[in-house]
């Protein structure tokens, strides 16, 4: 890390590695890589020649495998109780294309992209080669600073300050939303009431039931609260005939 | 890997250990985790309570994402010269479910399955849920022993003995074939011949000329032979107009 500093600041390509530092939180120890990951297809005097095309495709191939399977090996532990359904469309609402343009926007990757200038003052070209230009970072630090490093990059810079989790389950869970929406519209009151709690091979048994104009209508349990409340809404809806 | 060794001998699932051993090549240490990825989903008496399923449904998609990006890094070393489009492509014939229940099947993993007995004589259905278990296994493989051991296993277990990488990038290699048939049908004398080898920037770079009946026609130039050889070929069918 010493020696990363004293690269970047001692090398011809101190700018860069002074915006690179910028975006990213630390110094590239191979610029060469981070070269290659801003340059466009479109920028006519490529910067590299490590690769054969001396553009970003490639390492967009290589970053976006390593972003997916960081974000799935997260999302696979921060929801133990989710389904396979769940985790698949969830990691594709997080790298999806729309997220990861916004992500390389907020982190003003636009700033160092090399790319044909005449295209500059198109918005949307620019988003596109931005959120690719992301994954190819993702590439080259990939390839750069190794596996455990680029881990713990994605879910420090990227996931925990790009991405609303608690939204994202609460998204996925839709009987409970449309049961308050009818209960809205049907001017009925819908109470969630934790009704108990119990241990089971050492973990919490969470009992919730759903009272109606308060009647108690249906429960539902799990080891999370909020499937729990899932679990009894989805039973409500059927009652319901919502 | 000693503390495995003896776990393995002295564990009341000394059977399920030895037979792991016998498929991967190594023992595990948290066998927990193998048990869940063993688990199809029509397996009623699940063996573990470790996830809200009991299957492994989870840990494949955990394990998909871990064999895409190892993968994914093996094809981007391995193929410098080849662009993204030929990396994605033969990722997905590498990580395809053909592919994979073939490995699969090879390895004798439905030997360790877990599933409804009923479904025993369906050869298709056990090819699949065994490809599917293959990727389980990877998952359990990744949050067992780690990303460098199980990129190490991918590579050396899986890789370098179920995949033949000359194939798969001469299946790419299309002009060349595309000439030699149209030479074959139209009887007339294809010859590769190599020109030249030249060194620059410390890399060979390979010459190639495409002889018709024996006088020179074009040449190609690369730091693959291979692909030198493609560049010559694709310019010989343009030429030719093949």
């Amino acid at each position: 890390m010493i020696l990363d500093f004293f690269k970047a600041n001692f090398s011809k390509d101190k700018k860069l590695y002074q915006k690179l530092y910028n975006i990213l939180g630390f110094y590239p120890s191979n610029i060469s890589l981070y070269k290659v990951a801003i340059t466009h297809n479109s920028f006519k005097h490529h910067l590299s020649k490590d690769s054969k095309t001396g553009n970003n495709e490639r390492l967009e191939f290589l970053g976006d495998a390593v972003l997916g399977m960081i974000v799935a090996e997260k999302l696979y532990l921060k929801f133990p109780y989710q389904n396979e359904g769940f985790l698949t469309e969830t990691r594709s609402k997080i790298v999806g294309r729309t997220k990861l343009n916004q992500i390389a926007r907020k982190m003003g990757i636009h700033q160092i992209l090399l790319f044909d200038s005449k295209l500059k003052n198109n918005p949307v070209f620019l988003d596109s080669i931005s959120g690719n230009a992301f994954e190819s970072l993702v590439g080259a630090i990939y390839l750069d600073k190794g596996f455990e490093f680029t881990k713990i990059f994605i879910i420090n810079k990227i996931l925990e300050q790009h991405i609303d989790f608690e939204a994202l389950l609460l998204q996925e869970l839709s009987y409970k939303a449309k049961l308050v929406k009818w209960a809205q519209k049907e001017k009925r009151i819908i109470d969630f009431n934790l009704k108990s709690v119990d241990i089971e091979h050492k973990r919490k048994i969470y009992e919730v039931s759903i009272l109606l104009d308060g009647e108690e209508l249906v429960t539902g349990k799990n080891h999370s609260k909020k499937i729990a409340e899932e679990i009894a809404s989805e039973k409500s809806c059927v009652l319901l005939a919502i």
